[in-house]
């Protein structure tokens, strides 16, 4: 039982300013490169999962489903550090990338294309055959 | 005029996938501490002048209205890099932050709280007066 006054247990949950569907943009960042590796969304669920496992569960918009990443690919990130922003409506997951793939494309991480004049190139290559990613995105 | 089949100019910015309210999520990294600093959100004209001047534009929501970040604090992002995820509904941009403070706190980021047994803590300290960071958020 709480005493009065005491702080409930998942506040931390509900101090989260979700969006109108319920979601908050998170950004997985690699703990040892730095590289930021990925932008995805969670629901209140999918950041109970995620410190519950201590590994990162994001909420798949075109799926429409709670997802485990690397569920299928084997990729999980271990959540290191969770940090939140000025705003409440941002999250930052520092990461422990298994296997050192993040994008279902195949390579470390999402943002592997630049901006060079005027046209967005690929720069960084695909590490692991696509195939076996399946269902990690 | 442009030959058949050649790209247009402006292709690069209707590649990006924005929302139904016109925005993209945009992460900035601090390109020497490689620290998340900030998320914000870009709109089409905020991702061309953000091309076009070299410094970080963003859309203001809670303003409504094109944001050139740092234009009343000073605290500028010079752009280095810009790139764009594997599904081009979220960028990153690589950033030189000017007088070291990307938060309107006061804070050198954001991303100032950390989740520490079930509540956030926050562990960055403010380093500039958040009064002469007024209306950079």
């Amino acid at each position: 039982m709480r005493a009065a006054g005491e702080a409930p247990a998942d506040g931390w949950l509900d101090a989260v300013r979700y969006d109108a569907n319920g979601l908050v943009p998170a950004v997985a960042q690699d703990a040892t490169t730095q590289q930021v590796l990925t932008l995805a969304y969670m629901n209140r669920a999918a950041l109970e999962r995620t410190v519950a496992t201590g590994e990162a569960h994001y909420w798949s918009r075109s799926r429409a489903k709670l997802w485990h990443k690397g569920e299928q690919s084997g990729h999980v990130q271990r959540v290191r550090e969770i940090r939140l922003d000025c705003d409440a409506d941002a999250v930052l997951l520092i990461v422990e990338p298994h296997g050192g793939v993040a994008c279902h494309t195949g390579r470390v991480r999402c943002f592997y294309r630049r901006l060079e004049g005027g046209a967005w190139r690929t720069i960084d290559p695909v590490i692991e055959d696509p195939a076996t990613v399946y269902g990690d995105d």
